[in-house]
């Protein structure tokens, strides 16, 4: 089953979130820059696992599960613009091409940010009540703090970090989002879901940092050697490239064992085993955990 | 009826969003800056309005109305602090506090503005679903783009603003908010409660520019001339002082006549007066519109 296999359903919920932002007579350039910031061009991770959560849970109300999919995402291009803000990374390029900020200006990707996050849960509103209120629910959970990214990038400004918080709220946070999302808009209790985002997300966590410490800019379209720059903790540092590897295949092992009994089980399982192979940085080390 | 008669409610409601953002193990800074951006201070203009409006609607689900009114209190507040940032007004003072990137920094000021947009929907997400939903569609309408305060903000980058549309978002769209919301939170149709919120709105915007023309920051608690330095329009550039108090004082009629009819109707339209005492620089100009 390939990973990309909802990028349809995806880029179609991502446009008609959009057009949300271009009624009446909008400020130009703000509502290009917030559809410059959610262009696809990302692997659009989080929704894919959204989706194919919902799927494995029967998926009977496509439509409420593709808006989830569109705010999820839209939040994490929201996290992705702030974060490359001068006060944080300072990064000029993301997914290749020029960062917000400097595409059109510091306020500009500061208010693109702040529209993006209001237009998730605008766009959650719309949805059957049922399942909107738990999905906007979950939704700021996994966003604020203190259990959400917020959370996780405000960690960073503390002088001694709790290390699990920190992880779990900057990385495994919208992934834990994105499996109980998925399991709300699919009418499923979302709680068993729970810690296959959480493992999801650690892998993430691990493979990003693998990324950081094997890939130079041109590969990764943005800058490196981040953590380093930042003194973040990172898994390579702490274990070594096949340390980390291993630490990876545990992981996702753990992820697959987790998925809760549900009719689409075995799918989602070759799901997560699939996109297990695109975690490891091709070329770059010699196993691909999981196979 | 004094303005501040729902003080009570309203710093209890904030106190009860606030502590959201307190479970578990949250990093303090950030945690901290939430609430210091949050306290009290500021006139609180905007809940007093939705809590006025929820009155004289009846009133028949308090907590709602509570929660509504802290939920837009706390769109407001995170307005301020990214308003003040760098980028933006680069404001030192706010309500004769430093503001929340002098106090923090700069990376926990854009942090916090984030938490408390989340916030907000997570608090009204918490309420009855018939009225949750509503409450969450039309504050994200008025807090995002293009119909929201960030569209306001961002008609300042435009190189040709549409000072209409310019106004009715920076301004209007928060008080537009406080009699919509008011009007849900009590069971009611909002959309006769859109002008009188849209009047206010301009009601404020004049009054504002009066306050910059006229006071200097120690009275103010906040840099004043900002509209000239940002070369922004003013109602006092444009009318004169004088000018501008008579245009205030039609707008506040407007807005009394505007009041749709409802069993608390009198007593919201004393408010209104009341409010607009408040409104002119005490002592700066001979007159007091209303009266």
């Amino acid at each position: 089953m390939p990973l990309r296999m909802f990028s349809h359903r995806i880029e179609t919920a991502m446009s008609a979130a959009m057009s949300l932002t271009q009624k009446g007579t909008p400020p130009e350039l703000l509502t290009g820059a917030v559809s410059y910031a959610a262009a696809p061009g990302g692997a659009r991770i989080r929704p894919t696992i959204l989706l194919s959560v919902a799927m494995a849970c029967g998926d009977d109300r496509p439509a409420v599960s593709d808006a989830a999919a569109a705010a999820l995402e839209i939040i994490h291009c929201a996290s992705l613009v702030h974060d490359d803000m001068p006060c944080f990374d300072d990064a000029d390029v993301r997914r290749g091409k020029p960062t917000v900020h400097v595409a059109y200006s510091e306020p500009l990707a500061l208010l693109t940010g702040d529209s993006l996050i209001v237009l998730a849960f605008d766009l959650l509103s719309r949805q059957d009540p049922d399942r909107a209120l738990p999905l906007i629910r979950h939704l700021a959970t996994r966003t604020g703090t203190p259990f959400g990214i917020c959370a996780g990038q405000g960690w960073e400004s503390e002088s001694s970090i709790n290390l699990s918080a920190y992880h779990r709220a900057k990385t495994g946070a919208l992934f834990i989002a994105a499996t109980q999302m998925g399991a709300i808009a699919a009418g499923q209790d979302p709680e068993p879901w729970e810690e296959l985002g959480a493992r999801i997300g650690e892998a993430f966590q691990v493979a990003d940092d693998l990324r950081d410490a094997l890939y130079d800019e041109a590969e990764l379209g943005k800058p490196v050697g981040q953590d380093e720059i930042h003194n973040r903790p990172n898994a390579v540092t702490e274990l070594g490239v096949d340390g980390a590897v291993t630490r990876l295949k545990d992981i996702l092992g753990g992820a697959i064992a987790s998925i809760p009994s549900c009719p689409g089980e075995a799918a989602l399982a070759q799901l997560v085993q699939a996109t297990a192979k695109k975690l490891i940085p091709e070329g770059k080390v010699n196993r691909v955990p999981g196979e």
